[in-house]
C-alpha cells in the first residue's frame, strides 16, 4: 500500500468522514423535498440545480477515494456496489430516453441506510429473515396464483364489464385478489359484483379471506419464533454449556483424586 | 419384492425423478397460466390441449409407477391420496355435467406442496396447529353463530330491503357479520344503513368487532406461545436433563468412594 | 346427605349425562336458528314451538336436579349462575313488554361453553387476562375519551350537517373515532370531510391512528409476554431449582464426609 | 427542612391525599365531558362554569404544595413537568388569540397517568421502548419519504385534478401513502386514479403495501423479542448464576480438601 493510499484510508474510515457524508445525504433530502415545490422551483432553479450537482460531485469524489483505497475488494460488499449504482445512476446525462433516470435521484437518500451502520445492521437483519419465510411465501404464491387462475377461468369468462375488470386476465384477477387479501373494499367492490352472477362466490371469497390471513400469520410467528430462538438458543446456551463444562472438569478431578486415595489405602473397587 | 419392483422403487425415490416431476409441475403451472390468455389460445388451442395431455399421461404413469412400488401402504399416507385424487379428477372425461371439473386442473399445481419436502414440512405444520385452535374457533363460532341468528330475529324483521339484504335471513347475517369482522365499509355499508332503525346498533357492532379481534388476538397468541413451547421445552430441557443426570452419576460415584474411604479408616459414619 | 340426593349426584357428575345435555344444547342451537327460516316457520311454527317448549323443560329439570344436588353452593360458580339466568330468561312469558326476551334463547347456545370443559377453560383463561390489560386498555381509554372531548369542542362547532353528524355530540365523536381505529373508510367518510374546514386535520387523524395502534399493540404483546413467562418461568425454573437443590444436597454430603477424613488423619483445617 | 413543610409533606406523599386527587380528576374529566352537551350549557353554563373555576384552584394549591414539598427537584421529574404545564394552560386567560386553549382544559385528563402509579408505569414503558424502534422507523420513514418524493415527482406532474389532489405536492403525497399504509379505500380511492395515467402503477402500491407492512411487522417483532429478553435474559439467567457460583464454591472446597487428604498420605500428585 502507497503512503498516500494509507493516509487516505485513515480519512475515509474516519468517524467524522462518516458523519460529515451522513450530513451531507440528509442535506441532499431536503433540497430533493424541495425540488417537489413547484413555487420554489420557478423562482430558484438555477440554485437547486447547482446544489444537486455540487452534491453529486461530491459523492462521486468521496466514491472514488473509497474505491481507490479499498481496490478490488471494495465490490465484495453488496452495500458498496449499491452506493455505486445509486451515485452512478445520477451522472448519466438526464436527456431524452434518461430523462426518468432523474427522479431517481432521489434514491440517493438510501445511502442513509449504507451508510448509517444500525440501518445497515436492521436492513441486513431484514433481508437474512427472508430465506427462513421462503417456505410459506412459496405456499402464500401458490394459493394465490391457483386461485387468479380459477377466477380467471370461471368468474372471467362472463359477460358482463364488471366482471372482466376484475377477472377478464390473469392479471387484473391477481389485482382482484391482492386488493381481497388487504380486505379493502372487498364487499362491495369485489363481492357483490361477482354475487349477481354467483350466488356462493361470498363462501370463496371468506375461504380465502381466512387462508391467505391464516398465512400471513403463520409467516409472522414464523420470524417470532426464529428471532427467539436464535436469541435464546445460541447465547445463554453455550455459556450455560461453559459453566457445566467447567463443573464437570472439577467433578472428575475430584473423583480422580479420590480413587488414588482409594488405591493408597488398598481399597481398590472391585 | 419383485426384482422389476425393486429396481423402479429405487427410481421412483430417486432425487433426480422427483426434481424431474417439480419441474413438470412448474411447467404444467405456466401452461395453465397461459390458457387463461384468449389472444393466445385462440391461435394455439390446439397446442396447448396437446400439452397438457402429455403432461397428464406423465403424471399417470409417474403415479402408477408409485402406486406399484408401494402397494397398498401407498393410500396410507394423506399426501398421497391428494396426488391419486388430484390427478384422478383430470381424467374423467370434462364434457356435460362435468365441464366445470375442467377448471380444477389448475389444483394439479399444489402437487408442489406434496412433492417439495419443505412446503409439505409447512402444511403440515399448519394442519397439526388447527386441534390447538379448536376451542378458541369454536367460542369464535358460537359468537359467530349466536350473532347471526339474533341479528336476523332483530335486524332482519324491519321491513327495508337494504336491512333484508343485510340480515334478512341467517346466510345474509352471516355474510353481514363476516364482513363486520374484516371491518370493510362496515361504517357505510352495515352500520349507517342500521342506525336508521336501530340508533343504539352501534354499541353492538363496536362489541363485536371487539369481541371477535379478541378472540381473533388469542388464537394468535396460543399459535405463538405453543410454537415456542415445543421449540424451547423440549429441546434444551432434554439436553439440559442429560447433563444433570450425567453430573449427578460423577456426584454419587465420588461419594460412594468418599465413604468407602471412611469406612476404611473406621470413621464410619452413624 | 340423603341416599336419594346422593344417587342423584352421580347421575348428574356422569359422563352420558354431560354428553346428553351438550347434545341438547347443539340440537336446540340448530332449532333456534331454523327458526329464523321464515317459509319453515309458516308451515311448521307448531312443531318448532313444541320442541322449543320440550328442550326447554329439559333443561329446567337438569338446572334443578343441580341445584339439589349442590344446594346452597350451586350458586357458588359463576359458570352456575350463568347457567340459571340463561334458563331463568327463557322461563318469564315472552309477552307484552317482555317480547324482545324471545329473541335471548339464543343465547342457550352460550351453555355449551358452561358444559363443555375446554371452552369453559379458554374463556376463564380470557377473562382471567382482562385484568393484566387493565392499565393499558385505561390509557387507551383515557386517549379515546379526551380525543372525543377535543373533537366535540373544536370540529363539532362548526355549521355543516356533515361534521354535526360526525362530531356533533360526544356521542357521535366517539363513535367517528371508533370507525377511525378501526381505519374503516376514514379517508373518504373522515379526513375529507373534516379538512373542508381544518385543513391541519390529516396530522390530527395520523396521530390518533398510530398512537391507538401503538397502545393496541402493546396490550398485544403485554398478553403474548404474560403468556410466556406464566409457562416459562414457573414451570420449569421449579424443576431445575429441584435439581440444583438435590445437587447441592449430595455436594454437602461429600464436603462433611471429606472434612470428617481430614479429621480423622489429623490434619485439620486451619 | 423546617417543621411546616415537612408535615405538608407528610400529607402531600398521603394515599389518602392522591387518592382524593384521582378521584378529583376523575370528577373534572366527567364535567369535561358534560360541558360538550349544548342543552345541559344553555341551562348549566354559570354551574359548570364555577365548577371548572373550583377544581382548577383545587389543582393550583395541590401543584403548590408539591412544589413548596419538592423545592428544586420537583422540575425534575418530567411527570411534575407535565402536571405543572397542564395546570398552567389552564391558567391563561381564554380570551382573544387564547381562546383556543380553553379546548386543551381536557388535557388534565392525562393527569390521571401521572398520578395513578400503574398507569405512569405503562407509559414509561411504552416511551422507553421508542428508542429501541428508532433503527425500524427511520427506515419506514425514509421508504415514506423517497416514495413522496417520486410519486410528486411521476404522477404528480399529470394535468388531471384528481392526481393533482392525490400528489400535486410532497404533502398531499405523504397524506396519500398513510391512507396507503392503512390500506382504506386504497383500490377506489388511489390505484383506480392513478392507474388510469400509469397502468402499471398496481406494482408500486402492491410492492410499497407489503415492504411498509413488513416494516411494520419487524417493528413489532422486535418489541416481543425485547420484551422478553428483559424478562428472561436478566433475571432467571442472575438467580441460575448464582446457584452455579455455590455450586462452584463448594466443589472447589471439595476439591481443597480431597488434595490435602492426598498430600497427607503421601501420594501427591505428579
Amino acid at each position: 500500500m502507497t503512503d498516500c493510499r494509507a493516509r487516505l484510508a485513515v480519512i475515509v474510515n474516519n468517524k467524522y468522514f462518516t458523519n460529515a457524508v451522513i450530513a451531507l445525504i440528509l442535506f441532499n433530502a431536503v433540497t430533493l423535498g424541495l425540488e417537489t415545490d413547484r413555487a420554489l422551483m420557478a423562482s430558484h432553479a438555477g440554485l437547486m440545480h447547482t446544489i444537486d450537482r455540487a452534491v453529486l460531485w461530491i459523492f462521486v469524489v468521496e466514491l472514488a477515494l473509497r474505491i481507490y483505497v479499498l481496490r478490488g475488494p471494495f465490490f465484495r460488499s453488496g452495500w458498496n456496489v449499491f452506493d455505486f449504482v445509486i451515485v452512478g445512476i445520477s451522472l448519466i446525462p438526464h436527456v431524452g430516453p434518461f430523462s426518468m433516470l432523474r427522479t431517481l435521484r432521489i434514491l440517493r437518500v438510501f445511502r442513509l441506510i449504507s451508510t448509517v451502520p444500525t440501518l445497515r445492521k436492521v436492513v441486513s437483519a431484514l433481508l437474512i429473515s427472508i430465506p427462513g419465510m421462503a417456505s410459506v411465501l412459496s405456499i402464500l404464491f401458490l394459493v394465490f396464483y391457483v386461485s387468479s387462475v380459477m377466477t380467471t377461468q370461471i368468474f372471467g369468462v362472463v359477460d358482463d364489464p364488471k366482471m372482466y375488470e376484475l377477472y377478464g386476465t390473469i392479471g387484473n384477477s391477481m389485482s382482484t385478489l391482492f386488493q381481497l387479501m388487504t380486505m379493502d373494499n372487498w364487499v362491495t367492490g369485489i363481492a357483490a359484483v361477482t354475487m349477481v352472477h354467483f350466488p356462493n362466490a361470498m363462501l370463496f371469497f371468506a375461504a380465502f379471506i381466512i387462508i391467505t390471513s391464516f398465512a400471513v400469520l403463520n409467516l409472522f410467528i414464523g420470524i417470532i419464533v426464529d428471532a427467539l430462538n436464535i436469541v435464546h438458543d445460541t447465547n445463554p446456551k453455550n455459556e450455560r454449556s461453559r459453566i457445566h463444562e467447567a463443573q464437570m472438569q472439577v467433578l472428575n478431578d475430584i473423583k480422580a483424586d479420590v480413587e488414588r486415595l482409594l488405591e493408597k489405602t488398598g481399597a481398590k473397587k472391585k
